[in-house]
C-alpha cells in the first residue's frame, strides 16, 4: 500500500476531500458554498453578498521575470474581481493579505500596491483590512473579495440548458500567449506582442458585461476562464448535469496570438482551449436570445460576445473540428500535477 | 543613498505604508478599516458585517515540530475567531485558502480538515469556500473569516478611556512557553507542560465572554492578544490617544510557566508580556464596572478577568515592578525584523 500525495490526489481530488469532510448541512443563509466562483451568502438586506478569495504564490502564479510588482498588485485584484463578475455581481471591499520576504525592497511593496490600487480605484473597490506576514522565501499575495448583487440576478455555474448557446465573451489563448512571450520561449522577433504580454500581466474582467447577463436574466451559467475553457467548460457541464460541444473554428483568438503560433511553430488552438488565466468569462443562453447577448456585449465591451458551442444531453464536452468530434481532454492548468 | 528593504521598515512600517496608498475617503459603509481586529461593514440589516483574514506560513507561524497537522487546521481557524471575539461579534463563515506541496501526504491534509472542523462545528462556522494552490516549497494557509455584531456592541481597540481598568481573560506566556517546550529547549522534565503546548497548539479564543463583554457594553477598549500584552495594549493606546501603566505584580501567569521558567532558568513575566499568541482578549472597562466585569467573565469562562493595568493620560505604556514605573519595550513579536 503505498501513501497517497497530494499529487495524486490533483487540484479537484483535494477539493472533494475538503467538501467530504465539512458538514453537509449547510444553514439556508449559505446559498452557495464550495462549488463556485464565489460563496454567495444570504444577507437581511434586498443584495446578497458575494465572498471569494484567490492567492498567488511566487514560483508557482508568477515570478520576477513575468508580472512586475506592479502587475502583480493589478493582477491578484483582477482574478478576485473575476470571480465576482462570473456571478454577475458588484465587487465592494477587498483584504489583503501579503507575504514579503525580509529581504524584500520597499520599492516593491509600493509598486505592488500602486497597481493594486490602479485597479481598485478603476473598479470602485475599498482595501479594508488585510494581515501581513514573513515570508521566508516566496512572495505570497491572498485577496479576499466581497460584492453584492440582486439575489434573481447571481448567475451559477448550474444554470445550463441543453440546447444552450455557449459564449465567451472575449478572446482566448492571449494570457498563454504572454507567458510564452514573457518566458522568453519565442524565437522571432518579440515586438507586437504588447497585447498578449498585457493578457497575461493586466487582465481587466469584463465586470460591466458580467453585471449585465446577470441582471437581464441572459445568462443561465456563467464562469470565469481562468484555467482554460476545456477544463472551465467542464465545471459548467458537470454541475448543470449537462455535455457541450465546442466549434474549434468558432473560438475567438487574436492575430497576434495567430502570429506567434506561426512564429514559434505552436498550435494557437491549444493555448486558446488550455492555456488559461484569460479571465474572459463563459456563459450559456437561448438560442431566442442571441441578438440581445451580442448587442448587450458590444455595447458595454466594444465586441460582442462570441458563440463558440451549444450545451448537449450527453456528458462530457466535445471538440468539433472540421466537421468531426472528438472527446476534448480537459488539459487546463492542474495544479499538484507532476 | 540605500535601498530600503522591508526589514527596515518593519511590520508597523508595511501597515502604514500600506494605508497611506490607499484613498483615504472610505465610504460610509465601512466603520473600520485597516486599524482593527476585523473591518467592519455596515450592512442593510440591523447588524455589522465584521470580516478578518489571517495567514500562518509554515517556518515562521508554525514547523512540523511545532503544529501537528491537526493543529494547524484547528490553530488557523482560531486565530481568525479571535479576531471576531476581540470586536465582540459572533463567528458564522469561513473561506480556506490552502498551499500545500506537491509531496504533501493526503493524510495531511485529512488531518488539517478534521483540526479545522473540530474548531468549526465548535463555534458553529460552516466552510463556504476558498482556493486551493501549489506552493512550491511551504505550507500556506489563509483563513479569511465572517461574522456579526450588533452595530452597538462591536468593541474598537479606540474605545479606551482615561481611567478604565485594563483586563484580560485568562493567563498569559503560555503559548510561549508551550513553544519553547515543543522546540525542546527546556532541559529539564518535559511531563506536566500540557497546559502550556495546548495553549501554543490549540487555542480556545475567549468567544462568549467577548461577546458578553461587548452586547453588555462593559468594554470599552478590546483587542486579541497575538502579539503579547506588550505590544497589544499598545496598539489600543495608539488607537485610543491614552497611555497605560501595566502592573507586573498583577499579571496571571499559570503555575506550569512558572515551573518552567524557573527550570529553565527564563523569566515567565517576559513570555507573558512578550511572547504572544495566547489568544486571550485584553480590555478596558470603567473602574466602577469591576464586580460585573469579574462576574460576567466568571460565570462564561470559570476564570473570573484579571485587572492588570491602569489606562493613563499619557503617552506610552509603563510596567510597574516593586513600585518601580519603566517604560516597557513593546518587544512583542515582529514580523520582518532581522
Amino acid at each position: 500500500m503505498t501513501v497517497q500525495s497530494i499529487s495524486d490526489l490533483g487540484e479537484v481530488g483535494i477539493i472533494r476531500l475538503i467538501q467530504g469532510k465539512v458538514s453537509q448541512k449547510l444553514p439556508s443563509y449559505v446559498k452557495k458554498g464550495i462549488d463556485d466562483d464565489c460563496a454567495v451568502l444570504e444577507t437581511p438586506g434586498d443584495k446578497v453578498l458575494l465572498v471569494t478569495t484567490d492567492t498567488l504564490v511566487e514560483g508557482v502564479h508568477f515570478t520576477n521575470q513575468t508580472l512586475s510588482p506592479e502587475a502583480l498588485g493589478w493582477k491578484a485584484l483582477a482574478v478576485n474581481i473575476s470571480d465576482i463578475a462570473a456571478m454577475g455581481g458588484t465587487p465592494r471591499t477587498a483584504l489583503l493579505s501579503i507575504g514579503l520576504k525580509t529581504n524584500s525592497k520597499v520599492s516593491f511593496l509600493e509598486s505592488f500596491m500602486a497597481g493594486f490600487n490602479a485597479l481598485a480605484e478603476k473598479t470602485g473597490i475599498v482595501l479594508a483590512g488585510g494581515d501581513t506576514v514573513e515570508s521566508p522565501s516566496l512572495v505570497l499575495i491572498t485577496i479576499t473579495l466581497l460584492g453584492d448583487c440582486l439575489p434573481g440576478s447571481v448567475v451559477y455555474r448550474s444554470g445550463a440548458r441543453v440546447g444552450d448557446d455557449v459564449w465567451v465573451t472575449g478572446p482566448l489563448g492571449n494570457a498563454a500567449g504572454g507567458l510564452f512571450v514573457l518566458q522568453g520561449k519565442q524565437s522571432g522577433a518579440s515586438s507586437g506582442y504588447e497585447p498578449l504580454v498585457r493578457a497575461h500581466q493586466k487582465p481587466m474582467p469584463p465586470l460591466d458585461v458580467g453585471k449585465a447577463l446577470g441582471g437581464s436574466g441572459l445568462a443561465h451559467a456563467m464562469i470565469d476562464i481562468s484555467d482554460g475553457i476545456a477544463k472551465d467548460l467542464g465545471h459548467v457541464c458537470e454541475q448543470s448535469g449537462v455535455g457541450a460541444v465546442l466549434r474549434a473554428a468558432s473560438i475567438p483568438m487574436s492575430s497576434q496570438l495567430l502570429r506567434l503560433a506561426a512564429e514559434a511553430e505552436k498550435e494557437a488552438l491549444q493555448w486558446a482551449l488550455h492555456g488559461g488565466e484569460d479571465y474572459e468569462l463563459l456563459f450559456t443562453a437561448s438560442t431566442a436570445d442571441r441578438e440581445k447577448v451580442e448587442s448587450v456585449t458590444a455595447e458595454l465591451s466594444g465586441m460582442a460576445a462570441v458563440k463558440v458551442g451549444t450545451i448537449m444531453r450527453d456528458d462530457g464536452i466535445l471538440l468539433e473540428k472540421q466537421r468531426v468530434r472528438v472527446p476534448l481532454e480537459s488539459g487546463g492548468y492542474f495544479h499538484f500535477c507532476k
